[in-house]
């Protein structure tokens, strides 16, 4: 993440993570600030073994696409509603509009518990175990829903 | 794709995966004129050996989270600039906003040529001859840049 | 409603449901959580002798279009202004812009009060006594409004 | 509609409830050019046999909402992208944010044969030989995709 | 004004027009709820001696560009940010927007104050001791800058 | 106007406000270009007779509020949907927000018509024969959508 | 700045620039309060040694562009999300979309620290005391990530 | 510039600077395609005796942010209207929204005429016969709006 003080949000992608058991490498990379630091772990992140990374940044959000012109990874961007943000209008659009070439897998604003279920799926395209824990996991969120519809009728 | 009518745009998705040497399959799936067809594709497509979905739509465009809702594989959606678009922002909000639980790995505009890559990168993170290829496809596009600045110097 | 988060919203459809003596039924039916539910709510609604469904759902709201593919019935949207969505906008834009075939029949943002009221006046053009209802309804607004600017007079 | 600019957009929806065999009256009404023969139309229509009343209007569209606080008939609103609208945004804001207790069911911007469509199947609550038309053009609908995804494998 | 909850924003036009001693008429007038009162009083309002019409309203709001489709005199739109509105935008495109041949003076959103003024400066255009008002009103936002600034220096 | 290229739009202004028989002055004042004859302009106008001001600007629209600020008189503000602006939103909201103080009675994009009648009718407060210039084109325009609604039937 | 409600965001820019200690002159200029104060702060501020001009407004913000209208300095914008003001839209496009001639070199949105930073490479672009404090500053910036990172992995 | 399709819009700086007397230097560096010369320009432009950068991008636009991360010279912004813009929003946001601590002096969309005078205004706080040709051009821009008032009397 591009600031400390996005970890309020970026703190589900981590959690789903665990509860999936994939194993996690969380890091400050501002874009604007350390590019150095950016630029290092854009080369050398999938040399060091890591499968997918997710990036989230608000405002003129740079990180996720530049860690995406440096990585030949998979690269998921969080638009982050910063403090600093239009609404998030920014952090989507600085994320999303990405020239050929160079993609990166946006979700939802704020949307990092998505971005962890996502790099959950990628992993589990090629590691059956991880995909059977999506699959639970989206039946346990059917079940909740069935729950609260049962509630209701009560 | 929801319509013959994104073709055009969706092409571009399997001229690029073809490239990568990635089989691909092409169907035309309409979230709302052929809900059962959707129903069977999301629900069966893990256990053909279908390893990630890129679904293209426009306006209220509900076939990439409706999959997304079906399948345990990671979606990629491409939010289509179709006829009946306000200016594409029914698509990109349609395909991106997606609730927690459920993501859709969103690309630009009509950026099916993303989708493709971020396909491979995704198939990529457990094949490395197809890593190999996004790699040497990267690099072909910088020397294209540094092509292209030369011309201008000249 | 696409979650039980969504009822403070949707209880003003039944409530006014309710004064206009209209029989209801209520239920959370998650296009992306529950898309099986969804699949048979929609398909036998009108079998089961229901004359018009409300739907409401926030964010990338995909069950008011969702429910429209699958049943012949009119279908009426509210978009929801949920802690997901960007402003309302997502959730307006999903709802309101279906493509050609498949209409939804969209109210306003948080709109519940008056998809009610909708569904009485649709249900009412087959049945004068609701009909009746809804025009005694509209003068109570007239009223109303007449009062307060005999309040503001004073 | 609100002018004769308005019609080859809302001609859609004459030709569609022709198909459906319902019966429609086609006239101009202008809100803001002709207030009386708007205020005698809303006044009017139910007293007359009208079942549903469609509505298109662009920009500063005020003729769907204005009949629907004159009529106790649903009433169906399309956003027109007329050429004085910017970009759709004011006549689709102008429809739909109704406040409460006066209902327009608005469709997607140009959207006439949505409404159309929609209108069929408000009379077909109450007339099972519509109800089965809408069902048959449903239908009709999915083969069409169907063909369309055929035409593609080959 | 079409709503008792317009009044806190509508209150400005009032106290500003009496401290400029223009004689002001304060109503209820609902485009939705009430389109008979609002038909009597725009047609009436010219013959009444009134010379010029203040109107407010949220969300889809006609009040504004109706009262000027029945009245010859100059209407002056206020774009109320109601609870009801998206922000804004909706009230403003539906009283900005308005289509050739009927204008609407449109002042900022929650502009009151602004409406107010206009209106003296439309009478004023005709009565050199209003003018004269508005001129030393004028003057007194100046001094008051001025201040402000010479605080700001000490 | 704040340039030649503005013309094409405002020339409607000029040519409704001489079919009301009011006399016009037609100038170009760029409050960027031009600032000291913007000063000029806006500071005596009133002296020298006008009326009303008309002012017509794109992009970042600075004309109608500069003149609003120098000048005591009605000033109507324009929005052009120039070349540089981004669909002119640029124009309406550089026109439309003035601080509580300086209204600027802002019309449609691009709506110059509107702004010649708008003036007519601000005039007609005061001179009865312009007033009844204006209702009689108002009732012309009647006339015209009854004749387009005849056309229609047959 | 043109109000003194402005001060709380500008006062960012007046603290960064004492920390560069560069010399700074703070005052209020209303554009459509003052406009005679604003011509002669722009026509004189070259003459009277100034360097660079920031400016920051709210609303219809017409203060940066008028000064860079007078003034041949650099003038940077600093839109200001005031409370008349729409998210910030209108005070972000009022300033940045200036027409071709008169540029204003505009930051983001309440960014009036950025405006100082801004102030102090243009001048340092001439004095390389100035630019190595902007270097010792942008080095402070990334300790300061490098110390949150840290803090994080512990 | 990011990419050599830039390059009609970007041509208009270097023209304006040409007339000003200002040496430039064109090249083409791509943040997302060549993210390493990217990284060698911003370190080395300001040892290289460059005054001030000006950026040119569209869509997600990074060049000019990462350029302001990378040096301690001021970099001007010009957002593009590329073909793969949201009407250039994107393009906007991407490079005015910068974080807190690395400005980007950003322009009118297509705005690289202002850039061009932007950054001789730059240079010329430091050089008054660049200043000197800043003043001479605006007074040229004044003579023409003159000239064309004229022609328009006639």
């Amino acid at each position: 993440m591009g600031s400390t003080s996005d970890l309020p949000v970026m703190q589900e992608a981590i959690d789903i993570l665990k509860k999936f058991g994939v194993e996690t490498e969380v890091d400050i990379v501002s874009a604007h600030r350390t590019p150095e630091k950016l630029f290092d772990y854009g080369k050398n992140a999938h040399s060091r073994g890591i499968g997918v990374i997710i990036a989230g940044a608000g405002g003129a959000a740079h990180l996720p696409g530049m860690i995406a012109s440096l990585s030949p990874l998979p690269v998921i961007g969080v638009p982050v509603k910063s403090s600093n943000s239009i609404d998030g209008w920014d952090s989507i659009l600085s994320i999303l509009q990405m020239p050929g070439g160079v993609p990166v897998a946006t979700v939802a604003l704020n949307g990092a518990k998505n971005a962890g279920i996502l790099a959950a799926q990628i992993l589990g395209s090629a590691d059956s175990e991880i995909l059977d824990k999506v699959i639970a996991y989206k039946n346990g969120l059917k079940e909740k829903v069935i729950e609260g519809a049962k509630g209701l009728k009560k």
